[in-house]
């Protein structure tokens, strides 16, 4: 990553792929956490910002399926199979798409740059990015996006570390405790690990489908 | 307190004085948030921003005496007590202030304000409110600052929600969790709470006197 410079605030914000439309829709808690980035602080400011935009690709099958979510309610058991089985396919996953990937550890910074992108299946992650890139082009502020594998709540704190933003944003579902058990709440983790100061956007009651567990 | 502008980003900042010098000076976390604050998002664009600023005092035996902090290490038993002589005390505090105090729920604004207050103890508190109002005009960023008598962390949470900013920034001392058994933290407590954005500002290292527990 390019080094920034020093008279600009840095904000980083990482960015989920939606778990009701998939690639490369961004999740309705991400979005939300870029527009109230943009209309909060960056304003009319633009020359004064700079955004980092982190994706870290989301095991698919880890949200999907209302079946999971009903059995999980009412089996311990089933949820640490849950956990177990879902920890060892992100690893899988890791290292499957790991392989050879010339996209990840890329630098984005205009939507030109993904004119040169390999295509398969790992190009979702980088439209995703593509979104966010040319908004930020279309706004005005300076950008810089790339892509991490691993687990999305340890990735962005070790990114965080590295980059040492002034605020990392993120966007959250708001989920109520019950859903908590299910799920160890990204934003909750960062709140507690990352070396940087955090704020956690959360989804507007308005958004949220029928099953706030999507996003 | 004044309706502000909707096109106006609203930043709401909770000062404590200081455990040190007391008052009217602020503690080394407020004044940190409070630049912070400044810097990273008002930068040159302050007509874009509000901020709002509540005190909300803090009884001062809470803090001060280091055979409170040892002792307290030590024995639980001392802690349960001092928990709630504090708390009994804190009460006290209240009622005798909130008599008759016309500072209270006072806007300031500007300076000039702070002309006409009433002199007693507790124009200490509003001392402290002064530096910052007199900060913000000289930034020339607008500001409304007012005091609030009650539980620091429950006021500074009511308080978010009646006024709804669009983001709460608070000054953290980031005390290890063996300091945190004997305080219970403002800013982890309003993370959890607070009904608008929190973001929590830690103390730089090098900032922090020898008893971190000082501020």
């Amino acid at each position: 990553m390019a080094t920034s410079s020093a008279n600009v605030t840095r904000i980083m914000l990482a960015m989920e792929e939606s778990t009701i439309s998939g690639y490369p829709h961004a999740s309705i808690s991400s979005r939300g956490a870029f527009e109230w980035t943009i209309q909060k602080f960056v304003r009319s400011n633009v020359s004064s910002f700079e955004l980092l935009i982190l994706h870290v690709p989301h095991a698919q099958f880890y949200c999907k399926g209302r079946a999971c979510v009903v059995l999980g309610f009412f089996s311990l058991c089933v949820i640490i199979l849950f956990v177990f089985v879902t920890e060892v396919m992100v690893y899988s996953f890791d290292m499957f798409f790991s392989a050879g990937s010339e996209d990840i550890d890329k630098i984005y910074t205009s939507p030109e740059c993904f004119q040169s992108m390999v295509f398969r299946g790992w190009e979702r992650g980088v439209h995703l990015l593509e979104y966010f890139v040319t908004r930020c082009n279309q706004i005005g502020v300076a950008c810089q996006a790339w892509i991490k594998l691993g687990d999305p709540k340890t990735v962005i704190c070790r990114e965080a570390k590295r980059i040492q933003p002034d605020l990392l944003v993120l966007g959250s579902r708001a989920l109520s405790p019950a859903y908590l058990i299910l799920d160890i709440s990204v934003s909750e983790y960062c709140l507690k690990h990352a070396e940087c100061p955090v704020v956690r956007i959360k989804r507007r009651a308005d958004e949220a489908p029928s099953i706030p567990f999507y996003d």
